[in-house]
């Protein structure tokens, strides 16, 4: 559970363990913290409270006194009362037996303590998949809010695809990429999840198997089994997914949808060559299997640019096609784009008019400036520049610390990510713990394919230069001593 | 099916019929249209490419020439073949047969069409749940932009529950209303809406029931069905749901949670009394039956501040409370927020990460500097002389046109809505079409209540005064011709 954020007042006459009593008590009566809750631990609370344990342990006293919480022997502290000095005589609903009823799976414990962690300050995140402030926009931000104030966007509810200019922008983005996309066939999301959130209850029936590239991100996702989906992976060489194996393996598995990431994989940086595009479209196709292009990394190649989208090659709507500005632009303005047969794109805006009532439309408008001004085009052309030391100063720090046969590594055309194979194994757990003592943050492999124990994927786009140096050495250290 | 946006260009050298030709051909081959596709009428077609129907004709000859449409006998033109003169070998994936499999429920037929009318412009909207855009703060808003272009919000990834300045702002704000809210437990969600999805996935087993006021404006959006749940309604009268029947239900229906909008009830407009909530409340208590309260529409009352809310007197956490600023602020902002027991609002800020990675970074900030700059409370001053003015004048114009036994109504104390009972029957689907084609788009009560059959839900809030008058003025025709 996160720690309170709230601290006594050290200036107040009443003493911090009769505060801390008082704040604690409420809580409880209140019912943030209902009946059955666990308790921080008494260290954690000193430390978010900012005094001594011994103060912590007399105010748990007071609780405790008071029927409200009981310490377990090992378990830790519960709450089993939520009135002072009474026993309740209607205990309120039991929470926590929701909590675990629900329907849709929670996040992975390991994913679920790496989307905590990035939040603590100081720790040394070597695996965000996402790009350090110093490298976003902040600046031509700025300009572009200060446009929009005198062209405030429109502030109702929005159409069910989403704004139409941004549309138009996005439409005319993707001819120059070859995907030809009439607006009224574009859907703006919330960030590429959503779409796989939108596809996952909108297009598939409970049980279906979704085939994909193992690794894959979307092994790190639980949002197509909360569904009742199955993910079945299809193995992958130095030139990405292999095609000849998709239809046996639909066909062995009942595959109604291949999940691909073609361009810059994540996590292994692969790009599929333009011969495996034009197999794996014409394997698809005959196979009537449909495809789920994921191409959000596309506009960060780093050496030349990639093959066109597989979507650019489809002449029968065999392709749903996705990408975002989450990974070129900023994480935070949330927005993507799913383009795609239109009886396809309009179910799936009937169901985010159900789930959100669409993308703000803040967003929505702040991304077609930043489109339509120019500005993405020059950002992404001085961010090539960045990443691209970036990367080398990764490889380089690679090379002094894992050279030496501690771990093996391909070179990545673009995207954020190495996908580092260890020589030695480790289990994963015990690895992602000894780095996070170390105050690193990694990315373990078997986030993205249950059995790639003994990989890291290392990211150069977050992380500064000197952390990825001292981070690297360090995780290094670790993994030799384990 | 939208139609599309495109238009022939008249000043080509190509004839309209064959740019129209062209046009449909990429469409098809581009898989936007994939086969078994209908396409719209001729008329409607036509119409949005801004041509008369014998060029229309012409070019579906063409393409019917080629091989590519069929005309149905009275079943309209369907795709037939996504490739011209040659039929194609390998046909594309039957993506009909996707969008029919999926698990999510379609929006009712009705709200699907009330949601895409309300993007025709020209549509005179009696029973829109939004502010017009003359009541939204846009000259505010352009101040705010510009003051948020000195102080860019983060453009990363946000932490799992939203900005905590957010987060803050709203938990002082509650506290004033009586609510004991900690930042910890608080959840940024984008709109109201999305918290209902996340709680039907997150905390409740297929095959619950929840329970929620008869009529409710849950009835409208499938989302807790979707997950699996049924809905059942319970009794109301002038003061709001009646808590004694509540236990009851309960029992009978197996309720896993109760579902209510005590202040300004969706679609009646009806305020809890003080006594019901306190009874409410203690029924639920004693039941162990969780509450999810609904208070959207608090802040906007026009003639005294309504009851404190139902989450203010809960002293054992049985309330999950949620509201918004989509009703108040602005709808395209898309923030609104849960509170709760601790362990609840983590397990849904889990899953929201897993359906959007959280909510715009912009709108975030955009909210948090509505509220501590002092704009809202300025904004709801204004807004309440405003929406006055309008009640007033609905109630007049709903006097002289419906005031001759054609209907009755009560005058509500707030919030948007009168809940006009008409006092005879006519076919909901009927008067809503009738409605239509004289150019008004009403929101009939079998939305909000399978049985309500003749009822309207009349919003005060959306139309200009003179559009009310005249479209009750039209509507009262029409219900008197039926």
């Amino acid at each position: 559970m996160e720690k309170p954020l709230w601290r006594p007042d050290r200036n107040s006459q009443i003493p911090l363990h009769l505060q801390i009593t008082e704040y604690l008590r409420d809580k409880i009566a209140g019912g943030e913290w209902t009946v059955g809750t666990r308790l921080p631990s008494q260290r954690s609370l000193a430390e978010s409270f900012g005094v001594n344990r011994s103060t912590v342990v007399a105010a748990l006293g007071e609780l405790a006194a008071a029927g409200m919480i009981e310490g377990g022997r090992g378990g830790g502290t519960k709450v089993v009362n939520h009135t002072w000095g009474v026993l309740a005589s209607t205990p309120p609903p039991d929470w926590n037996a929701y909590v675990s009823a629900g329907i849709h799976y929670p996040n992975l414990p390991a994913v679920q303590e790496i989307n905590r962690s990035e939040f603590h300050p100081g720790l040394l995140r070597l695996g965000t998949g996402e790009l350090s402030p110093e490298l976003l926009p902040r600046e031509e931000m700025s300009r572009l809010l200060r446009r929009m104030a005198d062209h405030v966007p429109d502030l109702g509810y929005g159409e069910p695809n989403g704004d139409l200019f941004l549309r138009e922008l996005l439409a005319s983005r993707m001819n120059s990429q070859g995907i030809k996309a009439s607006p009224e066939c574009i859907l703006i999301v919330s960030g590429a999840l959503q779409a796989l959130q939108l596809i996952s209850v909108g297009l598939l029936q409970r049980g279906s198997t979704v085939l994909l590239e193992r690794p894959s991100y979307l092994y790190s996702v639980p949002v197509f089994q909360s569904a009742g989906m199955k993910l079945q992976g299809v193995p992958m060489d130095e030139d990405g997914l292999r095609p000849e194996l998709v239809a046996p393996y639909a066909k062995q598995y009942g595959g109604a949808l291949l999940y691909t990431i073609p361009t810059f994989h994540n996590p292994t940086g692969i790009v599929m060559s333009q011969q495996r595009r034009n197999r794996l479209l014409e394997v698809c196709q005959k196979a009537g299997l449909p495809i789920l292009e994921d191409d959000v990394y596309r506009d960060l190649w780093l050496d030349e640019p990639p093959p066109a989208p597989l979507k650019a090659g489809d002449s029968s709507g065999v392709v749903l096609y996705m990408s975002s500005l989450s990974k070129t632009l900023s994480p935070g303005l949330r927005i993507g784009w799913i383009t795609g047969p239109q009886p396809v794109i309009e179910r799936l805006a009937d169901i985010k008019m159900q789930s959100d009532y669409g993308s703000s439309a803040f967003s929505q408008r702040l991304a077609a400036e930043c489109l339509s001004s120019g500005m993405y085009e020059a950002h992404m052309e001085s961010l090539r520049t960045k990443l691209g030391l970036r990367r080398q100063a990764a490889l380089d720090s690679l090379q002094r610390h894992f050279g030496e046969g501690l771990a093996e590594w391909s070179i990545p055309n673009g995207g954020f990510y190495i996908w580092l194979k260890l020589n030695r194994t480790a289990a994963p757990r015990k690895l992602f713990d000894a780095a996070l003592k170390q105050g690193i943050l990694i990315n373990p492999g078997h986030l993205y394919d249950p059995e790639a124990g003994n990989r890291i994927r290392i990211s150069y786009a977050y992380a500064s230069l000197d952390e990825l140096e001292s981070g690297l050495a360090r995780l290094a250290e670790i993994v030799a001593s384990l």
